[in-house]
């Protein structure tokens, strides 16, 4: 272009490109012209750049995981599984599920109980709140609510907000009711039959209590699946433990045990994979357990925390990369967003189109 | 509960609340054991709490905007469009659509120039490089790429990066070899003719020249919808006009003409609805415009910006109705995620649904 | 004035307001051509508005708690301590001081480390990270890096990164030499001496151990002050605790006699207030034990996370208040920023500022 | 280590670690035991890590800036100087600073005002409201408010929110009342003057009208300070403009001829630095004009944007390094903060401490 131009400006601005390379994915996003397909939608997703494009990832990601649990055992590691410490037999992928306490408040509940209930995840760890507010949804429910209500106005009635949701302090009083026969129990077992309590075996205990094909620690009792929580006192569960220790003192809750039992579900993986949505204790604990194994082989994060404060909720999984909490050749993904509008979506585009795989299941029979 | 707890605990813990009022939403998320029903599964992301539920908020507003507008108007309304100084016939309600440039670098772009060919919106206002993008894409794609990748390196091939996009600078060579002769053209109507060139005119121009189905600016021009960029020249548009100014100087782009159609977009409307992804200048410009009426409608943000650096672009819709330009009677929702991944659903729920009334359209016919 | 503009829109944008309280403070920064007094500037962000304010109330918050916390108790008070069962004596407030594993792995630490040092602080709260990051830089250094280092060459050389810090894996050999020692001797005062060991008492001995002014643990050991984390094995601690079981097994960490002892510093203190650094547990810890006595009297958060996805880490004050972890008639402030910015800021103009009176301290001989 | 622990892991946590390159600084913070030394203190965040370090570096780069800037020109140079088509005379660095409207609103104003009277920086970008919340504050003042307050009640009693600050809707009416001779003189200008209006000829005549030393603009006109604002009808100017295009029609505001001078301050500059706080047109029309010049020298952002969503406002200097529009050799800065928190401090470690030479100015008389 001749230009009068000032000198250099044409040079800096219209500098001729490389060309990228041939398979380069181009950018294109869904054609609503072609009528709603919304599972060709999800699909488009990979190719329409930003958080669309790791939501894609993530879900090519998981579905890698499925793809190794689903595949047959070798005779040899058949064989192996005899050796198999765990109590769950072992596949060709275990899947960490980790989650913060709100995923249970909110209706992510029913997809995580789902997973644990058609034995599509390994191993759950959670906070305190994660066990208790599926426990409480079995006795009275959890509603709707609004972001912006006065805590004052909500105190008096005794309302309590969790984001836009909304607790009646009367479902802790019912928790109340229900845990602490429980928790005689758990105290008499121990000092009668020696039992030695954890976290995991507190979880199981209250899985099988509170018999309901609702709950997630139901099923995760009934397949099997460990449950890790090693805060479990911080929170409503802690409130009525804390209680109890002045009617009868005594109970004993050890969190050594749960560390090693943690650590093995990693150690004895065949390959690990890690769906960590939400921060904090969960995402830590789950990474930690796989720095064992020298690093998860897949990993995907869904959150909406930062890195830049150098926190470990906002840690890239490249960060993990450098602990070796996740291999060096793997590709993990973490998706930004509240996991309440990734999390049911994912699950649609992974787990439940090999619903009826994970239903015949009982892969080495 | 009989407790040897020290006093007062129990009764601060265990307050019995008040009953929530009877019609209060239960939270409930998806049950997958009744398989992938993806309709289904959206619209139980009203009740699954936090942005899920926004999401559902946000698809009841916009369904509320399209019944508006597929209202037939009345006799009476009939005759004062008459007298209606726009270009568009008036419908019961004027949808503004507001959207940053990356959404069009990104393929968000799609599911917008759908909204546009369909005529389901009325009003677009963008930033430049929401305009050129668009128009760069008819002459050459835009890739994925990784958000990690290194300035350095990608300067030295000439490759831009957005985000986790790329866009070769060739495409902006391109891109100049394509435009100056319409600047050239625009020059020569403005000293001939006593054209008087807005951002608004020249956006609709470009349409027209680019000829090309693609293109969002193809069908805003056929359908009339006009455009709102006053600050069109930060970008390549204005790299491309200074470059100009050299060759040939004089062209003059007035944004006084363009203020007072965007208000009047929103004065002479019967009813007005706002979907605005991201934030900034877009976002200001349709707020500021429907404060010239009392205030909109309805009104939905996608945005991530968030409103403790006392931002515009993070401003919640509460902020809008002090100001008069939401309504205060209106029930605005903002949806705190990246566009890229809320807005195709968003679509999918709400005007695809409605596409063969749309199609239908010629209401009054 | 009068118009030929669009009848209403005058009305809508030139509308009278009602005047504001006569007190309302106006908004005002600092002028810089008075010269750079920093005190004064930190001051002026009172007014200064956004987050800067927000500081501003930060400062006088921490502030009433001092001044509480300063008082001489009266003579009645002075006779109730006798009944005190905590270790500390009481104080007009007793601050609990809640921070995240990175803030302790940053400079953070050195600020923390005057608090305790100085019996500023009574209680606090931190994650494992928290914990072993102090005792190991007493052993060996961390660096300062960039959060774009990759993972994969970091792992190479077994560097760990933390954002934009970095520490050498030798730091945790170093650590596992120091630590394995200590948990030898422990596990022989368990079999042989009976002692039941919590994650208090076992930071209480490792900062007995470590015998250093420069650790955080070494100061609460000294100083009397409690340290609670319930998921102390969630970290570098935890690995060595899981080798350790398999070279000497039978420890045991229980978490129940903790919880009564979190809940009893919230139960028996005058008044409480909290300074909480980041989220995750160590903010819902501290804010749990205060709902045991109906609700802190003060309260600051220092974080970045945002309430829109529900998280208890982006929980604004209020949430709590609902909870009745803090009172109806508090004053609570959120500051949203890394809290490596802030909290050495807040400290300067709060707790510092107070240096002698709290050295001189023996407030009640 | 001796260990029974299972095979690989004691080898994947205690991989030894490679000798970190001997100049890497050590993470230190701050040690109040040697009292409060602010300037100290501010100096200890390089080594505090996190957004501390990214302070640390911003202070740096902002002081290479200043030096650069205060260098006496050179002999050619000051020949050079004649054929300089600004009206500013050349340094060794030119410094643009962009902020957008809420930075005026707020208490950042007085020390972007401080810059500005003493001539320490060169180019000025905001968006309308940063100019007109410039004005009004010269005739009425904003006061603090609350981010909480309901928009229904302050719209019914006209008192406009900007985040926590409050702006009774009066103060526009007194604008409304200032304003509108002046829109009739410029008018009257443009039709028997030849006047041709643009938004920087505009804003000059705005800061000569208001003659007020508390107003950023009056300084920028006294000083020849450029100060760009393409899209200056998005506000209340925009308002106003509105009003009077129906009382007086015919006002034309070009955006051609601010497009090549905002360019030019950047290709006529010996070196350039950017300052940029906030996102969205202003941190894009700076960085862009500075592609001209084949990128920036140095560049500090200060916001809270993410680039997650690949927004502009989100992007990391790194992206505009591979647009040409910061240098490859640069060493630019993001903060992640809040500005009001970061940029009094900001001014205190930088421009504040040249004071002196800034005043005694007039570099080469």
């Amino acid at each position: 272009m001749a230009s009068g131009a000032p000198p250099g400006t044409v040079e800096a601005v219209l500098r001729h490109s490389e060309s990228v390379p041939e398979d380069t994915p181009q950018v294109r996003g869904y054609d609503f012209n072609h009528g709603v397909d919304y599972h060709a939608l999800l699909q488009s997703y990979t190719t329409t750049g930003f958080q669309a494009t790791a939501f894609g990832q993530a879900v090519k990601e998981v579905n890698s995981m499925i793809e190794k649990k689903l595949e047959p055992l070798s005779e040899e590691e058949l064989k192996e599984e005899n050796l198999n410490p765990l109590k769950r037999e072992k596949s060709g992928c275990t899947i960490f599920l980790g989650y913060t306490s709100n995923l249970i408040s909110c209706g992510v509940r029913e997809p995580i109980r789902y997973l644990v209930q058609n034995n599509m995840v390994d191993v759950l760890v959670t906070t305190a709140g994660g066990i208790e507010e599926d426990l409480i949804k079995c006795l009275a429910p959890t509603y709707l609510g609004d972001f912006n209500l006065k805590g004052e106005d909500l105190r008096k009635g005794a309302i309590n907000r969790i984001g836009n949701l909304l607790v009646p302090n009367n479902n802790y009083c019912m928790f109340e009711d229900w845990l602490m026969p429980i928790l005689d129990q758990m105290l008499l077992e121990q000092n009668t039959m020696g039992m030695k309590w954890t976290p995991s075996k507190m979880i199981a205990r209250l899985g099988k209590e509170i018999n309901n094909p609702e709950s997630v620690y139901y099923w995760a009792y009934k397949n099997n699946i460990p449950v890790f929580s090693p805060a479990i006192t911080d929170g409503s569960l802690g409130d009525m433990i804390y209680f109890h220790s002045y009617k009868k003192p005594g109970l004993v809750l050890d969190i050594v045990e749960d560390i090693r039992l943690v650590n093995c579900q990693a150690v004895f993986a065949k390959r690990t994979g890690l769906i960590i949505l939400g921060g904090g204790l969960i995402k830590h604990h789950i990474a930690n357990a796989n720095l064992m194994r020298n690093g998860a082989n897949y990993a995907v994060y869904v959150n909406t925390a930062q890195e830049f404060d150098g926190s470990d909720a906002g840690a890239r999984p490249d960060e993990a990369v450098s602990w070796g909490k996740i291999r060096v050749d793997a590709t993990p993904v973490k998706v930004f967003a509240d996991a309440s509008l990734v999390f049911p979506l994912l699950v649609a585009e992974t787990f439940a189109q090999q619903d009826t795989a994970f239903r015949s299941g009982k892969k080495h029979e």
